[in-house]
């Protein structure tokens, strides 16, 4: 069993963090005697040899990461898109797994002898005295009769299998932390109505479809008799919710290499990423539903009650907390100055980050699901505030952590088909969730899409509707949730079976996705920002104006009025927008850039327009455009402080994205300790090199 | 006693890496039961608590961290040094030990309650029958009997305290190599002869000295007997080694701050390096020293002859290892144009960076000390190799990594002098101790400088001996070789002193040092770079070439004729350096950017020689030199290429040097898949913001 060497286990994973990270198992073994005598010595040369073992087996995880980075550089190289990095991780795995299984004989290790005493207890920690010395032993865990003679064997295999929870608790939240910082929020935002739908309304549709076809499956498996455990209807309903979480990585990749539809990239980003967390809280709520009394895993109205108010206070909940540090956060850059030293903004964004997940799990919440809300938080507010050298190294600090976690997943997946010990691959249970999955996803995308399209003005075609059919994979968190307890038998068999089903889709699908764009005739190679400017300028704003609800446009204003002053240095200053009564906190609390912005332009849209291929400067009244070509054109006046808000949510979508979107550029600024230069000042600075070249 | 919980303690210091880790102690009470039952549902829900309790504790140093970096802002702000960022952390660590110690009283935990059972034997592994149910235990350690008792008290305190092999294999790692991989590498390599015997001969003395003081001190307490247990003179050689390390941290912040001349921070960088590496070693060779026979803790020749292979042994293991891998990351960043893609290859640098670490732990070396010299590998070779921005990146994220690691171990250190409980303070001990670190230092820079200057041309000056000596800080290292093992009486007496070095040298020298500056009358405010070009030209490379010893310059003629070829894109072409028979192998090594510079140049010292304030560039064969004011002066002809390696010799330390002095720097670079530029086109751009700013 895989999880019985579950302390030793979780041991291993840790070192495989992004730090040089060793050694712990030395102090399994570490003696404490208060003389040193032979026997410490016969110890320590023990821990010495499992703790060099250790490093040996984390090596091969190294050199497995390193291959496939060398492997992806060539097939980018050579412009090979059939396989995708995370696709060819999974491969290097099963290679690595293969070889481990059959490949590899290790004489048994003796230093496992088992010793049994009969007690009636089971505390966390039990005292041995062994002649006189005592030893502490800690619980690992309860083990299965049939299991007792198990755990003497297969070391090998135990020692490259990690525990579980580290897939949930330490690799997830860099890459779902990554995937709402580096958001583009213009496309985002202009389709927001329809990605909720998705992801809410979407993602429980789906997972009650797949848990009552998989409810039928399993019926229809104990009629024929090839159910060997208990498998209940709360048993499919959490296969269904695991299921749900689709994962963008792959087709997100080539989507973005090959410049698809920026709507269709925008649908595709924000529904996967959303509804991570909402199968994540969603999962934990089936967890939760317990029916009180004998009858267990019967319907309960009280307690499928329960359970939804549990999915609504952990979601809710992880929301606040995800948004309170991160405005927590954008203040303390905000106020402090800290962006003169910007390995210091750095490290504090970091932490402060982190410590979300942190908070979250300290209260009983969910931290990925926290992680999500903070990483979009900071990328809206407290990005604005830091340094732009800052602005860099977080990026890069969480792309790379991503990087490194979503391939380490991938090719963990592909170790371990071969070496996880208590595989039940049961064929009927197998097709059978393969199409519930095709089902699910369908019963998703189709009927919501009709419904979105009732409302939206730009509907959303039926091709489009395919390709998000198509590009539903699953991955890495599915995969996080399914290996998180593989107890039961029940849990088992969907464990075996959510990994085939991330096999097929992460290769067929996340390899096919070139030749089903073409086929479905969506147009490639669309530059973002020319898409957006690619119509007069009127009909874009407008259509941007009746595709956000109602309720969103409330909102921008309330953030573009209060939020942003108050969070960042962008904005209008507070003491224009909050009533006279409370101007001695508005001044206090606006920026002093936001007084000069204002008082050099005269416009509380001090932000610029601008585009990869075109800068606007908005000077005074007169709206100044400068194309690439070098031609000025001179547009019609921008409107007064009242009436421009509107305005204001283009350009500011316009703005944030760019601000996301830019890479290679980056800008020389003094280094002095004097104040940092005016925004506008800086960002002009800023553009420059790109303008020129 | 810290470490008896110590599995449950490891898994708390992994949780405070520089990634979202959490919840590993739900693996812990992880019930593997094949059916539900409310026995299951009981177990789960105190994992749970104790997982929430885990974040929540771990959220305290999240918090300290951040508390920390603020007030480092606000005292950089203020221009505030007679307190640094470390010993700030060590007084936030303090006061947060007191409220740990004396404020909170939480309810003793039950859950531990103990159980003893007569067994004959101490296995790994313990399944223990509890009416019918298995329960796994894994094996903690060994108590003393007396601390049977203790190990159910003080939950909390143990609660805030790691396991000591972390901070030896996790927080020291990054720390190190960031030390290695930042080196100044021109000032190091003009001392590298001072500098490798400041570190090895007198890291040797020292530990000698300090050993010896400190065992007539054991021999005094023994008479007068205030001495409580064992002590051995390998425990006082052991104490002489890790106190023999010193920390720069502290001192060449201020001096880089303060601009303090070259060639002292460079003596004193360079020395606490490497010395840190050979007190590492040191103090694993005295642990060896084991006499045969019953007569252990004597005298034993064959025993020191074997302490002595030993240190000969694991040093040079490690060096070659930590060399073997950074020439094999040159190999791959030069043949595959990696530098294409900037992720993947700060990725990769980062992977095989870390796998020295597991490469030398598995095969039994010091990680620590093969990471520093895979450092400067890295630095020397890869670092050229490397995309522009990788070059960044990487710089980007050790400095990160370094920073948080060195703040948390500061913090953490002064935490611990208020939880851990085992504290021995004998002041006769600690005054002795004192005394000896002060007398072991001054053998080690008093008698050693007198050698030197006799060698030397630059004399090393008073002032400068004085303020080396006062700048012997201890630190990180001191504080992780002495917390890795406290389990006898004289290694927790050594700890509580160890802690007092590290407070005392930390604030007390750490906070004089500007006040020392100003009374050596030691120059501040020296550009490193204007200061070599202070003298004509000619004599600050005879005064280089003076003080090189001839190894050092065989060693970097073969460097710069072969090495640099091979491992980089610069140097002369291998076919005209090796002989003719080497032809087909020569070609195949030699990049093409190394023959169309030389094609380009006709001149094989493609290299420019950069200044921060002046830029020269080597043309043909005439050098055209542009300083900041922008007036041209043509310097005499470079010479041709059999007589110029000399010369090459100070361009290269100057140019390499420089490149690691670059920050706010960054440069612009076409994104697109085709060759990246020349690296001469590529530094001319690189260079351009900097002329214009």
């Amino acid at each position: 069993m895989g999880s019985s060497h579950q302390i030793n286990i979780t041991m291993r994973i840790w070192k495989s963090l992004p730090l040089f990270v060793v050694a712990t198992s030395i102090c399994l073994c570490f003696c404490r005697a208060e003389d040193s005598s032979m026997e410490n010595i016969v110890t320590e040369k023990k821990a010495e040899e499992s703790h060099r073992q250790d490093s040996a087996d984390l090596l091969i995880f190294i050199l497995l990461l390193t291959l496939t980075i060398l492997t992806i550089w060539l097939f980018k190289h050579r412009r090979f898109r059939f396989l995708h990095e995370t696709g060819l991780a999974m491969i290097y795995g099963l290679l690595v797994g293969v070889v481990l299984r059959y490949a590899i004989h290790l004489p048994s290790d003796m230093s496992n002898a088992t010793l049994s005493c009969n007690v009636n207890a089971s505390p966390a920690t039990l005292l041995v005295n062994v002649s006189g010395k005592f030893y502490e032993y800690t619980l690992k865990g309860q083990i299965g009769a049939n299991q007792v003679n198990n755990i003497q064997d297969n070391e090998m295999l135990r020692k490259v299998t990690f525990d579980p929870e580290v897939f949930f608790n330490i690799l997830l939240p860099p890459i779902i932390f990554h995937a709402g910082y580096s958001l583009k929020r213009r496309h985002f935002f202009r389709n927001l109505g329809s990605i909720l739908v998705y992801a809410f309304v979407g993602t429980v549709v789906s997972c009650f479809i797949i848990g009552l076809l998989m409810y039928g499956c399993v019926m229809l498996m104990k009629q024929i008799g090839q159910l060997d455990g208990e498998f209940f209807f709360t048993d499919c309903l959490f296969f269904g919710a695991i299921v749900s979480a689709t994962d963008p990585v792959t087709v997100l990749a080539i989507f973005s290499e090959l410049q698809v539809d920026a709507d269709l990239y925008a649908l595709l980003f924000g529904e996967s990423v959303l509804n991570d967390a909402v199968a994540v809280v969603l999962s934990s709520s089936i967890v939760a539903y317990q029916p009180t009394g004998d009858n267990t895993h019967t319907f309960e109205g009280m307690a499928m009650l329960k359970s939804f108010g549990i999915f609504l206070g952990v979601f809710s909940g992880s929301f606040a907390l995800g948004l309170a540090t991160g405005v927590v956060t954008a203040l303390v850059t905000k106020f402090t100055k800290l962006r003169d030293l910007p390995l210091l903004e750095t490290a504090l964004f970091f932490l402060m980050s982190w410590s979300t997940f942190l908070l979250a799990e300290a209260c009983g919440f969910t931290g990925v699901v926290a992680v999500l809300f903070c990483g979009m938080t900071q990328a809206h507010y407290t990005f604005n505030n830091l340094s732009p050298e800052s602005q860099d190294r977080t990026k890069q600090l969480f792309e790379l952590l991503d990087f490194l976690a979503e391939n380490f997943i991938f090719s963990y997946m592909g170790l371990t088909l071969f070496t996880f010990q208590n595989h039940i691959f049961n064929p009927l249970f197998i097709v059978g969730a393969f199409v519930a999955v095709f089902l699910g996803r369908a019963a998703n995308i189709y009927p919501l899409s009709f419904l979105l399209n009732l409302g939206r003005r730009h509907k959303i075609s039926p091709n489009f509707q395919h390709m998000m059919m198509f590009a539903g994979l699953r991955g890495a968190m599915t995969f996080a949730l399914s290996i998180r307890d593989t107890a039961t038998y029940a849990r088992q068999m969907m464990f075996s079976t959510t990994l085939l089903v991330v096999f097929f889709t992460v290769w067929i699908c996340g390899g096919g996705t070139t030749q089903m764009l073409s086929c479905q005739k969506i147009r490639v190679g669309v530059d973002t920002d020319q898409d957006h400017s690619i119509g007069p300028d009127g009909v874009d704003r407008r259509s941007t104006k009746q595709e956000s609800v109602w309720l969103f446009r409330i909102w921008y204003n309330f953030d573009h009025n209060y939020l942003k002053p108050i969070l960042t240095h962008s904005g209008p200053p507070l003491t224009t927008t909050l009533p006279a009564c409370c101007g001695p906190l508005a001044r206090c609390l606006t920026s002093t850039q936001a007084y000069e912005n204002q008082g050099q332009l005269n416009d509380d849209d001090s932000d610029l327009i601008l585009n990869d291929s075109d800068i606007t400067l908005s000077y005074g009244d007169i709206t100044v455009s400068t194309d690439a070509s070098g031609a000025h054109t001179s547009g019609a006046p921008v409107g007064g402080m009242g009436m421009n808000s509107d305005d204001a949510l283009d350009r500011e979508l316009a703005f944030g994205d760019h601000e996301l979107v830019i890479r290679g550029t980056r800008l020389v600024l003094p280094m002095d300790d004097s104040e940092p230069p005016l925004s506008l000042d800086s960002y002009r600075h800023r553009h420059k090199p790109e303008t020129m070249s």
